[in-house]
């Protein structure tokens, strides 16, 4: 962990997110130094009298209360948007009214072309103060009664500098994220959305739909009925908010829609063998999958932090 | 549980599953009675003689021994074929010339309908002795060393009968895996194979596609490194037997394309919906894939037993 200090740092949608970045500044940093102050947003005040209740933050100013936005946002040293990224311009169009020359803010949004593009739309020729982020560590719980101060601790945090962003900037929310224990990979925005499309976003689809599919059939019930183990880690993710994936399949539709058309294709292949009963084809695809996943699990099966430094784009 | 005793029970791969049976039958049941007997039989002594070290069985016979097969099979009560499911044919070829007409038949399959097409073809006039079964228990780990006693207790095991058994003859073998703690459904086979189709042998085929789809892009190490949570749940179960899972494709292929098929076609719906940029059809899906989800998870999660009394068939 690094020294990390600050001033005040305000946070746009103090829930399991945002909430645990507060608690780990607190509990772990340097940071927990006399006159830090945490200020949370919210939309309404029932939204951060909880995350005040719980101590998370010190103050709490609400989006229907322009001067007391301004006040919260007067002299803070970073500014976190924690939202759903399908509010991330309107959000930043609150904020660039009252924005200081100093204050660098980020966002921990699960996609970066199009929170970058609403990021140029509201900030304008002040771009440069803003730094796409991406810390990942859902839970299946949410909200600020789900932060943990240890959220982040070897957890990835990806960064997708501007070319207008300062070095020192980047390094600032950097220094942030590793107060917290997370580890930090840099790369740029188009290639981390096809890596999480990939990975996260593809895989959440395809639970759905099974789900989905399921639940179609005239023997639903039954299917239910006898599914087991294998069924329940595939759909895991299939308990996942509707809104929250609606908003990240919208956001990131290209990369997303490639990587649904690759997989689509796989199957295709694997439909053909299945039904040419070419079981040495199936048995290829089946056992070198098997070694990449016994692989990953291996090398620490989250997100190996020792993999990052190949990361391209550091 | 139910009271069930035997003299002499004859197990045909002695692995986790019929390991575990073994195990279940001598600590739980009222079987550990004086003279109950389980013969494990191998391919060759070396795959037996580890049973026989752990005391799962009481002697061995192997395949090679045509004699001490014989002998085996000599007054059994019950054989259980608990061996890869490309075996059941030429293992039922191998039992045929030996089999009492008091013996019942019996299997571990994942798959029915192809299992039964191989007895009919192996046992003839003599299929009635045949009671097609499917005990629900994978674990991660496999071979007699993985054997548990209570590995069915709680869990499901389903029984297709076929017009030739006799009620008797289905109800012992009920009885043998009631008295393991394991919960009985009855269904006939071509609907047993829908079932697992859709919600054991879909899910394998699409996490062993999905890392293979990673495997096969230009970024393949980077996406691993990222890959988190959701990721590692999604293909937990792509880290299974290839071998295993290349057979249960062949054998149960027609029922696994027809729900490939219509999961395409689910997918290629959401495609649309993405393409579209219609948020509320994912929406929609999403809520209620959850919805599913989430009840299935509060009613027990793993192949309720309280669901089984509505199947059909029984």
């Amino acid at each position: 962990m690094t020294a990390f200090s600050f001033n005040k740092l305000v946070i746009f949608g103090v829930g399991l997110i945002g909430g645990s970045l507060a608690r780990a500044l607190r509990v772990r940093g340097s940071s927990a130094r006399e006159g830090a102050r945490v200020i949370g947003v919210g939309r309404s005040a029932s939204s951060v009298s909880r995350a005040l209740e719980l101590g998370v933050i010190d103050a709490a100013a609400t989006l229907d209360d322009e001067a007391a936005l301004a006040a919260a946002l007067d002299g803070a040293d970073i500014v976190l948007i924690a939202a759903p990224v399908a509010q991330t311009q309107a959000l930043l169009e609150r904020i660039a009214p009252h924005l200081g020359s100093e204050t660098i803010v980020t966002d921990a949004g699960s996609t970066k072309s199009d929170v970058i593009a609403a990021a140029r739309a509201a900030l304008g020729a002040r771009i440069g103060q803003f730094v796409p982020g991406h810390p990942i560590a859902g839970r299946e719980s949410s909200g600020v009664d789900a932060a943990l101060p240890d959220l982040y601790v070897g957890r990835n945090v990806v960064l997708c500098p501007l070319d207008e962003n300062a070095p020192a900037s980047v390094e600032r929310i950097a220094a942030m994220w590793r107060a917290t224990g997370a580890v930090i990979g840099e790369m740029p925005a188009a290639q981390h959305d096809r890596v999480f499309a990939s990975v996260s976003h593809l895989p959440h689809v395809l639970s759905f739909a099974l789900v989905d599919q399921i639940l179609a059939s005239p023997d639903a019930q039954l299917k239910f009925s006898f599914a087991a183990g294998g069924f329940r880690d595939f759909t895991r993710i299939a308990a996942s908010s509707p809104e929250m994936w609606r908003d990240v399949c919208l956001a990131n539709r290209t990369a997303l829609l490639a990587e649904l058309d690759g997989y689509t294709e796989v199957l295709a292949r694997l439909r053909a063998a299945i039904d040419a009963g070419d079981g040495a084809a199936l048995e290829t695809v089946f056992a070198r999958s098997r070694a990449a996943r016994e692989a990953w699990q291996e090398r620490g099966g989250k997100g190996a932090a020792a993999a990052i430094e190949t990361a391209p784009g550091k």
